[in-house]
């Protein structure tokens, strides 16, 4: 299950060492750890990353198949966590250590920057490939922070791209050797951390306007 | 006249030998081509090429001159042309053989990929120049495929664009030898034939919903 | 005081020789001499620079806190000189020769093209760091201009960036050395002196129509 932790004014919220799907119980976890990191005033800036093989593998479809009566409520409930991450009150890095799959790679999209893992792991939009179109909330998170070439490259073809390749696409800002990853995602953020919340909040926010609406029309 | 072939899965378009203008006749031949590429459900993707000096010269102004009571309906065709193109279900690359200019050039960008000869021909846009400004829907085509400074670089300025410059700003995603041109087309998309065309229609049709409604709204 | 000359067809205009902060008077100068750019039918372009250490530190903090009443006019204003200059009829380019900060960024980015001196001042949205959040139009505006991945960088971070570092994030296309400055701005837009005003008005009015729809929300 997610663990937070600190390192200075940075939290650092691993996700877990397995696949880290987007099981509801996991969500919950993210979510108050997420309700930690927001609150207060002191200074604070947000690292996510995971401890085995995986970022996170996105949806949890074995969960959506055992409980086919809650999708609508799932699919929404993804939507908003998308749009706190997005407009996330503080500085977000998301640290990617592994494979980022389907909703895991949105997930990291929604941060403010990505660094990745130079030598293994994929970051993958598979929805072409699953028959699974993005959902408009979707579609317009991930493009409010790829340029067009790359939003095609990425969204059209289900293409894996390894770290080098992410970078040089533009999925990713950054790659570091695994040792160095929550380093290096620590000391991007890390100067940031003495943002004003209610200011860097409203900046995203008005940035990212279109893309919340989008994500908030489905999630709620 | 253009003529479409197979080499496995995909389909070569081949605008023809001399300046590929969208005569209505063009059009016509073009049209009943794409009806063949988006028909059933056997992998399928599209290059599109020309076989002389020029991909295309975009519209055929010989004709609306000759024409002048058939201009608002010839346009409004030319935008379902580009429209149909963005969103074609199968994946799509222009092989920019040579000249690419005004309408020719905004066809090779409503595909999902573009190629250019590295040697010879120009990718211009010479709009400015010509005293005639982008209809809403050839902007939004345009801009919803180049980043802001390329937009502004090529879309405002009239300028042509060798291949290595094209791609240097982002126009074209890669160059190629004359000769290797067509080949390096078709090994780009062949290896995503197999997507499920309603699949890759929506995630096109959400991800340019904007540019396809500014084109629709021209195009009827 | 701000001062026009010309070389050519390409006007030149000198901000000053202070932190050319947007004080009314001077704002008043800038739309006179824009009045003068913009009029006519003969060739032109604008090239705008400053001849001290700054560029420009934007909003003028010391008179609107002298004259809070007027503030919320004051800030119209400044809107109304940024649509202006997005799309202003002639090719444009921010020679910046030193500091440019906040609205003297944003100045900057509604030109259709930046360069930047190499060796000293610095790129900055101050922004994030002095609990200001960018209003719509200010966000649209440099949003418009630049990747998602530079409009991340620079709108959250309140980083400040030299000329080397702002052509590697694509905030300025280009970099030369102070020397050269005022002769390399010129020498890219004397090319395109000759375009049609309404023409080259009319493609930008609708390539930037979202921006300059919210500028002149809050600027009337």
């Amino acid at each position: 299950m997610p663990t937070l932790t600190a390192t200075g004014p940075v939290h650092v919220l691993d996700f877990g060492a397995d696949e880290n799907r987007f099981a509801p119980p996991w969500l919950d976890e993210v979510h108050a750890h997420l309700d930690t990191v927001a609150a207060g005033k002191e200074p604070a800036a947000l690292v996510t990353i995971g401890s085995g093989k995986y970022y996170s593998n996105g949806l949890d479809l074995d969960w959506l198949t055992s409980h086919p009566g809650d999708a609508g409520k799932y699919v929404a409930g993804i939507h908003d966590l998308f749009a706190r991450v997005l407009a996330l009150p503080v500085p977000t890095i998301a640290a990617v250590n592994g494979h980022a799959f389907g909703g895991g790679a949105m997930l990291a999209m929604a941060h403010d920057f990505r660094i990745m893992r130079e030598d293994r792991g994929y970051f993958c939009f598979p929805e072409a490939d699953l028959n699974l179109p993005f959902t408009p909330g979707m579609a317009a998170l991930v493009q409010a922070k790829l340029t067009p070439a790359a939003a095609v490259a990425s969204m059209t073809t289900g293409s894996r791209f390894g770290g080098p390749q992410a970078k040089a696409l533009g999925l990713v800002d950054a790659t570091a050797a695994l040792d160095d990853l929550r380093t290096a995602a620590i000391d991007r953020v890390a100067p940031l951390a003495g943002k004003d919340r209610g200011t860097l909040g409203a900046i995203k926010s008005t940035m990212f306007g279109p893309a919340l609406t989008a994500l908030r029309e489905t999630g709620n």
